[in-house]
């Protein structure tokens, strides 16, 4: 179809022309003298990104979905016991990774569209005197439902029973969008992936790992060997990395890291809120629900929109896709057909979100929605007009 | 500024990923045995959308500005004598053109916003029984009033009163994005540039001559050396150039003519005026005028819109590009201030422009128009719909 | 340093532009009705770079090194006992990462620059009589020490004695260069990884599994997630996988694999032998030693070149990398100081070949390894020429 | 053909992957507020390229072909006499578009190989007592023959005997690459494109222009439109250009300069000269002559090889592209099969060059011209070496 394709799924979002063309470059020698200056440049400029001077940032050729299985295997011994909240689809996949790792875990099941209620958590602590749970495996930014945890009363939660259980946060959709305080937060390891903040294509799995979480990790016992840290650790003291790197993707990250350092994360969070926004003043003037149910978790990465009884979710995507070019993201799980899901993270603006909040009308329109024409861009418009 | 800048001036227009990436690629022997297979199959497949089959394409590293001075000096000899239609800037600085290069312009001034009438052009020919007058000069789509002739019906004007006049056209703005019939509407020599509807970046520009003007060059007494069509013929017949072509433009030259044949002409032409149809319908509902008079003249490539007296276009545009990351055309010559133009050619689709639509309801604001937010969005999502 | 540097370590390996561009491109959805067009294609089209109708291809975002892991995680139980050869860096680290995942290694040591006696490999398996070793590891192409072994060999000593156990092929630096028959040689998993013979960055890592190992998959007992094949081989015949896959190195696949294609793989074989025979009749004109003892298991991917005795191999890799701008492999683990190595596979031709002579010359001189100007290139030169 | 083809014809050049990636951009307005600052940059850091801190640069979409057109017809008048030197296809050819546009050309001719003879020069120009000569046209590098002229000896030549003439020079295949000093040798128009020492495709033609001969552009009588500078004047003054530019091309001019400043040009001279030096140390070894006789006068850009009485340089260069895909330059005009040409400028180190001589020797053996082999690379070897 002419013309550019709209890509609003909440992953693999838009990577920049920056990063693409950074990304279109000759290989080089992984192990020349001249390549540490690119490697430690990585690991130092990923710091801020998670919001830590502490935790050490990896970095692997594999995807978020590996990174879950880093943060388990490193940390853990075989067959531990962990806690985790079910509460969307990422959630589950985080779950079901640590299960078929062997370990067991105590699950909190929710509603798909609520929020983490630390309460809960603490509750599942308290009646664990033994310390038999160790670690609490939680996704920041639920990418399924649109609902986003707070990470710091997780903590308290933790701490406020005196459990030492590490906290393993999944931070896929959330870090490089959203504030994400690693260190303030006491998160042990956090994930992510290159697709979404990140604004490159997939193919990089990231990590920053907690002091106390790296002193678990020499010692660790859980067999593993492309995902051990210890590699790494001794190859990127260094500046190399154990194994032939993903050069292009590490070319990519550099030009990433740099466009992030421009804008300054705090700019970059104000501008996702803001974004966001918009989308949900759209989505009330559409008078149509948020799968989150709580305003203080609205996600500002992604909005999962609830379609009336009786429609299909899959018809707007599918009609978005085909006749407007407009990639939505589908309803997972068991919200399939339910949920449509407006990504809106990454290198995006007020322009490209108006012109995707306009297709969505007519794509709703196609799937036997009517909601009023312009009804969803004009509250956007006026919050974009108000906020600027 | 984050995300994807709009680009909505009326050339030069987006260019496509596709065409970027053909013209990202290492040089090569332009005179080597394999080249003309380049060179022939561009002008080969340059042939239908000028819609001839009888003209005779030209390449130059140049802009459409040069073809003018190519169409003339190939074709008139020094002091010649030609009649034109000034209706807008683009037709102002082509008869400024011709009267640099000492030409003498018999000049037929229109209101800014008019389209050309046949009559006026057969009266001024039928009044030169001398055939004194050698050359129609013709902007067929004018781009700073959004103004598209009907170049068949000049054409039937000239032919009426038996006039040998040469029927010269500017087709910058229109070839490769609106019909174009080079064969059947006479035309002698038509003029385009790469940055338009070829949706590449400026650098080429390109002629069609038909065998009537071809037959004039040979004999041609301008002196002429870059422009001179004669040493092109010469080099073109074996497949090169009489000089270093300007190669990365000739690879992206490529692609545009792949994607032009696939989508095929007519379909490239309907689409142009289903989203032209959509920015007019907008236009509408803000309740703002068009500067094209006649609705039977309103381009399907560019929308010159006058602003209310009183307000000033370039505090839209200005707002536009400051705060919404959005380039606007501005009001050339006497129109500046007077009207702000949104191009709509080359590479786009119904999003794209939904965005830019909504992006320029929030600059009319900033420039105080308050037009009421997604109304023009609106009145376009709608005949995207009706239309689809 | 001004033009292009020259790339010579046997991985990365030099991409070629097409493929750089075909990189180059905006993100989809992963969930698109379109998407499983590209995923099938890929599947299909690896099968006959592994030489394999049978043998089902998988793909990851990973690296050469996380294939060991796949392929021993997803075809072993927990604590299986293997027999492996060592005889180069890699085959170590082979050995190593099943060590490391708990697996008992039963060793066969070898100098470096041997090849495989698969006669040992027969002896090992006759003494276990009650097939406790359940696969065999082979490094096909050794690329620390430049030495290929004979697949089928290793294959029928397996057979003849009767032996089940699996043949588990690293192919890292064959697979896409050097002729490989999966389903003739019998092999069971075979692995390889993008930056080599696939002539794109490194990123991808890719497997191909016989029935045979297919079957242990299902009910492998092996805690693994990311590398897990299961929920690969459900979301592949669906067109899909089963995270975000990398799609920037899916596309440049789909291209390497288009280039594949249209030179054909005995082609590409050819062309390898071609070239690398060059490289060791230079070798021969500097009257250096190959670190590849016997003539019949010269790698025709990298050639690993030991240095005069007193003289320190490292010198030459850092003047051709400081004065001559030019990437030469390290010896690796012993072999450090010992030997260099010139990487010959992927997108290369003569006159690549030619120049990366003509520097080492320079750089062997630079290291006080005085061979005769051009010694080295002429006898390749002659080669290429009485090859041609 | 598998690997990167050779490209050693003198232009166009081997455009750097940061040129290739810079050119790789979305389209911009040209009439933004923030475009001054891209044209601007790029007509300073012209300047020092030029040698100049007085001259004013201009930049076209053209090649250096329509330089010669714009260097003649704004700054003499129609019919007017100027002096120039024939010694090869180039000056030639500036000498046809003086003719071609109606001036009267005074020509001294050369034996092809030969250097300009200032003297001659200085004997012309005195016999024209009344100073009906308006201008002395010089290639600096004939790019055909391989020879350099020392323009400030002909400069000197021209002071030496009082006359008025400007002097207008052709640096299409020396500016960027050998030492050019506009304001020190007296040049009042030079002429460039930016397919050779500017490392770009071509598409750009670029010119340098005195006070003295700016002051004659404003009254020029000469009847132009396209290469006119007034409107250049106009608005580059303001930071923009009289008509679209040619994006694209601007961008790679941008990262070009960039990588000039960068290297200096100082570096960027002494490197053309050692590479050269390589290049004719080899054709000595081979023993074959040089086009340029005089040694004084030896391109650093070019190298033009005569072959052998008898002997078919068409052979040589047919053989290299289709055998061993490197493209040769051929001879031009007169020289057609008698040399083939070296281009050794732009993006270029030592061992893409001795890839290249080491092919070279291949096809002069191919072509029945039997060196030895090796010879010439040694040679260069040597002489790089002793020169590193």
């Amino acid at each position: 179809m002419p013309g550019r394709p709209h890509l609003f799924v909440p992953g693999p979002t838009n990577v920049p022309d920056r990063v693409l063309r950074a990304m279109h470059r000759a290989q080089e020698d992984h192990r020349s003298s001249a390549f540490p200056e690119l490697t430690q440049g990585l690991l130092r400029d990923l710091q801020p990104v998670f919001g830590s001077t502490r935790g050490r940032p990896f970095i692997f050729a594999s995807t978020g979905t590996g990174m879950w299985e880093a943060a388990l295997t490193n940390t853990l011994a075989p067959g531990d016991r962990v806690l985790a909240v079910r509460f969307g689809q990422f959630s589950h996949l985080f779950i079901d990774t640590a299960e078929r790792l062997g370990f067991k875990v105590d699950v909190i099941d929710l509603e798909w569209g609520e929020a983490v209620d630390p309460a809960r958590i603490a509750e599942a602590l308290a009646a664990d005197g033994a310390h038999a749970i160790k670690a609490v495996l939680l996704v920041h930014n639920e990418t399924a439902t649109g609902v986003t945890n707070d990470v710091a009363d997780v903590r308290e939660a933790i701490d406020s029973v005196g459990h030492p259980a590490l906290l393993l946060v999944d931070g896929v959709s959330s870090i490089g969008s959203l504030a994400f305080r690693f260190d303030d937060w006491g998160v042990d390891v956090a994930i992510c992936g290159s697709q979404k903040g990140f604004m490159m294509p997939a193919g990089l799995g990231m990590l920053c790992v907690s002091p106390k979480a790296m002193a678990l990790v020499e010692h660790g016992r859980f067999p593993r060997a492309y995902f051990d840290l210890r590699p790494q650790v001794v190859h990127n003291d260094q500046g190399y990395f154990p194994y032939t790197p993903p050069l292009a993707h590490l070319f990519g990250l550099r030009e990433a890291l740099d466009m992030v350092a421009e804008q300054g994360m705090p700019a970059i969070v104000a501008r996702h809120a803001r974004l966001a926004e918009g989308v949900r003043r759209a989505v009330a003037a559409w008078e149509l629900k948020l799968c989150a149910r709580d305003p203080e978790s609205r996600s500002n990465t992604v909005t999962a929109i609830v379609v009336p009884e009786g429609k299909d979710a899959r018809q707007v995507i599918d009609h978005a896709y085909r006749r407007w070019d407009m990639a939505l993201g589908s309803g997972l799980g068991r919200l399939n057909g339910k949920v449509f899901r407006i990504g809106h993270l990454g290198d995006l603006n007020a322009g490209m979100l108006l012109g995707a909040l306009a297709l969505t009308e007519l794509a709703l329109h196609d799937a036997g929605i009517a909601v009023p024409y312009g009804a969803g861009v004009a509250a956007a418009q006026r919050w974009y007009h108000e906020s600027a």
